[in-house]
């Protein structure tokens, strides 16, 4: 039989408990964290989310208590009442917070028992994630999971109070809406009053938060959920969490300023450290020219060199014709690189496969000239002119790709960022953001043989480029803009249309008709109809930057109740069956029962 | 054509423009309000969520701004530069906060034209709910409605600034999360993953926030949206918001201590009202007995009193035969009453026959005693006795129901709410606040012949009742808090069971065997196994709580996209049909097609 709490109320957090309060009587609560006996004295180090103090009870002092003590096992709960006092010489732990003091205990009360857990919950768990997300309520005590939710809570506060004071009006939008045409995969709810008809999850505020902007609340922000059905890969969740910013009356400089001074409010209340601003910008181009990707880790070199002018007569027939064909031949120059061993350029030529490129070339640079299959190919002018492009000089490695541009770029782009870790290039505690701007915003769709947007069909063009909408849509540009940090996208948004014909062409654009475009987006093109101001913003994914400050690799660790790639929650046992009568109230059959 | 916003930078908002700007030299964007002209001049009010102020066009200053403002209409938006001035003498206006300025215009761009509205957009619109909801964007220009919103925002930020200074941290729990058996109707999200397989969407993170007391975060709080598919009143939506808060090691003192000085701060920091700590607290039992409800509002007294022993032996069958088959019989005194007219006395027997009521007797006291049509059937000292119970003196209305207790006690105490808003006894602005505590653990349905929780299968009972759970358990008490605020529950919550074993004991009272227990409840039986903290939390209605300071009696109009009483959202037109694809997808089938 378990004690009660009675009238007992705790006085402090077990690790806050520091030699100022020695001689204080407090009553602490917590978990057993180890039990251990000696001399006659039992000690209990007791643990609540603050940290771990030790407890010493005496038989001398309260034989009860010292006689319950003797029961207790790991997790059990227990409150204790004591005196603070000093831990005898030679017994301080200088490693542990509390470790100047223990408490003497007068009085314990057995508050809960507990089985002995399916995992060991120290800091270091090796179990498989499957057991852990059974066991979740056991495996959120690990200090380390703790850390990261409540690095978590930091940064939602910080972001909160950061755009309170900017004016932004945190206003919720609906979670029962309508299916977003032009997106991923809806999550659908059946409606049970209005039967044959579904709700979906929204996948973003997006048309909610223009709405408010054609309302005139001028600055809207919202932290919230956002759903996709899409397979998952290792870093996404079937629900994601969005800090969700708009404006009006902006320009994209205005929405990066403000928000890149948010990240950095962020940066410097959780991790404290200070970004110096403003962060710098790249249009997309140049981006994909020196890094390859969209993307670019920034915390290193390693930038992609264009030789296809180089290589165009070349007597390397790869790629000379890759270069009279209009593709492009590029390369890097992994300083000091040319100690890698035939293995490991095997793995990279793998690695650049897994991008559509057909070959990696190599070439290492050693005291007598290059050191490569391909080295018999050149002239030796030709020869100097790569070396010179590179700034190739003895110990480097260089590595080439040669394809269609995109092909090529995205193959040698991602073998840098691959680089950058494998080889140990960046350094730890650097943080290197970087806005990517000018984005296409148009992309040709092969499948569908028709243009889809690159980021969504909202997204304004540059005004420079309204006149190419009718004559050579690819290439206009968009006021979109994503904060790229260490390689990753943090966030991502743009500057909307707020024009209602520009918004009916870029429908048109992307196949959908007048009358369609009416259908799906009414009440979009009516809202703009009747006073749109201009407007954009942007959303970050509070899941990955959470990551990055917590300094964890995985999204489940943030998340209190994650999903697995499955979409399974393997605590709750959701998704499962349901009752059929629900099925009846919703007007819905399932599929396989209906066919028998 | 548009003008583009180019390089223009907004320097103010509208509504902040004051005397001591004279002089300067001001960048605004807004809706045009109005325009009108004046001896050549043109002006023009441009509004934004601040405010209004007044622009000054002179065809002198600048013609091009002056013929632009000539083609302008209401609602287009615009942006102005120019210089803040005194209005000349005579016509500042002191109702605006604007009244003292306006801007001399020098420059001018129209930004976006609008058509005119479908309806007015002034404050007092009294345009069919529908069409409003239909053009929800525009009905959220009106200041009456962002006042709201503005509200809402307020609310929300300072219950979060309260919670992180009380250590709460701010969690999120799933939304796609599973069936909640013992519940309201769940909206349900088909699995494509798993076909045949749903998730449900939350009606409460109850579950969730006492597994992370299990794990031992000690304090959780969430603002987050809940979900319910049943049938709705004026006053629900099918989504809605709850402040959610989850405490570890407290009893209910301690949570309706925290909880309280929440309230108080959020009046404050709202409406500047000082609500007077502690609040009172009141067992249901004798909220019942004096207010014949759960949730009374004490802003006015006309108490029940009961004169069942008075009426025992009567002459009047009606209330002798309640009285004596274990009925009850109960009286209000509405001081000053006795003018109220037969046909309002008529409508009165109306309302109580609505809660189910046989019959409400009326005496109205006069210099000649009794003016009822019952007055004969009583003896004059039982006349007397019901007198003195009553405190009745010459002009009061006495009000009787007679039956079984519940519905004595329903019909009463809702006669006796319903005159309060009747003959006006609230006064405006005047907050009373009760917690009603002690409410029973149980009640017996009859429909299903079991007990069911009267607050849900986890809240806890009173220490000194747990031996009734064998013996009497609709006698059982249960550590269970309501907080009312002027006869509305804004939030409630309980002590949760932390003892695996009376958990299960409680599964068993409510025809939950130790298997289906196990299948439904299976871990958080297995949590509170592994060492789980007494806890208890509560939840705030933040629709409800928004509205009551933000003074609407509508709860639509505290939620930016509300749904109809149909489930439905008129402006996005959701739910909606889905392609079939989609539906394959899921392995679902509408059932209407399976039977075709």
């Amino acid at each position: 039989m378990n004690d009660t709490l009675g009238s007992w109320k705790r006085t402090h957090y077990c690790g806050d408990l520091r030699a100022e309060h020695i001689g204080s009587k407090v009553c602490i609560m917590g978990w057993v964290q180890r039990r251990r006996d000696h001399g006659g004295l039992i000690f209990i180090d007791l643990r609540d989310r603050t940290g771990i103090v030790q407890l010493a009870l005496d038989p001398d002092r309260d034989p009860e208590a010292h006689t319950k003590a003797d029961r207790i096992r790991n997790e059990w709960v227990i409150a204790a009442i004591g005196t603070v006092s000093p831990r005898p010489e030679g017994t301080v732990n200088p490693k542990m917070k509390t470790g100047e003091v223990e408490i003497e205990i007068s009085e314990l009360r057995i508050l809960n028992q507990a089985k002995t857990p399916p995992f060991m919950l120290d800091e270091y768990t090796d179990v498989a994630e499957n057991l852990r997300l059974k066991y979740r309520y056991l495996d959120l005590r690990r200090p380390t999971v703790q850390h990261c939710l409540m690095m978590r809570h930091q940064v939602t506060r910080t972001v909160r109070n950061y755009l309170d004071e900017e004016g932004f009006l945190d206003i919720e939008t609906p979670v029962l809406t309508k299916s977003t045409p032009e997106g991923a995969r809806d999550y659908l709810v059946p409606s049970r009053v209005s039967p044959g008809q579904f709700y979906a999850l929204p996948q973003s505020p997006q048309l909610f938060k223009q709405l408010l902007m054609v309302s005139g609340f001028d600055r809207y922000a919202q932290i919230v959920k956002c759903f996709r059905d899409e397979d998952l890969r290792a870093d996404r969740q079937p629900e994601f969490t969005q800090i969700d910013c708009e404006m009006s009356f902006v320009d994209r400089d205005d929405v990066m300023d403000i928000m890149e001074a948010m990240i950095a409010r962020v940066f410097k209340e959780t991790i404290n450290v200070e970004l110096s601003l403003p962060m710098p910008r790249m249009a997309y181009a140049e981006a994909i020219d020196r890094y390859g990707v969209d993307n670019p880790d920034l915390r290193f070199d390693l930038e992609l060199v264009e030789i296809t002018d180089i290589v165009r007569g070349c007597g390397f027939k790869v790629f000379a014709d890759v270069a009279g064909s209009g593709g492009m031949v590029k390369a890097i120059n992994v300083k000091g690189g040319s100690g890698l061993s035939r293995k490991e350029l095997d793995d990279l030529t793998g690695f650049v496969a897994n991008y559509g490129a057909k070959g990696l070339a190599w070439v290492k640079m050693t005291a007598d000239g290059w050191q490569s299959p391909i080295a018999k190919f050149f002239q030796p002018e030709e020869l100097r002119a790569i070396e010179q492009a590179l700034g190739a000089a003895e110990g480097d490695l260089l590595l080439f790709v040669a394809d269609k541009p995109a092909t090529t770029n995205q193959a040698l782009g991602r073998l840098r960022q691959h680089l950058g870790q494998k080889l140990d290039l960046v350094k730890k505690g650097d943080f290197r953001f970087v806005w990517i701007t000018d984005f296409p915003l148009l992309e040709w769709d092969e499948e569908q043989k028709r243009h889809v947007a690159v980021h969504h069909p909202f997204t304004a063009p540059l005004d420079e480029d309204i006149p190419l909408l009718d004559s050579d849509p690819g290439k206009v540009r968009a006021k979109a803009y994503d904060l790229v940090l260490n390689g990753s996208e943090i966030g991502g948004g743009s500057i909307r249309i707020h024009d209602q014909a520009i918004q009916q062409r870029m429908f048109n654009l992307l196949g959908i008709d007048d009358e369609e475009a009416q259908l799906k987006f009414g009440f979009l093109l009516d809202a703009l109809s009747y006073g749109a101001p201009p407007h954009g913003g942007i959303a970050f994914g509070l899941d990955r930057l959470t990551m990055i400050l917590a300094g964890t690799d995985s999204i489940r660790d943030v998340i209190a109740f994650p999903k697995t790639q499955k979409a399974t929650c393997l605590l709750s046992e959701a998704p499962g069956e349901v009752d059929p009568a629900q099925l009846r109230d919703l007007g819905i059959r399932l599929a396989a029962r209906a066919k028998s």
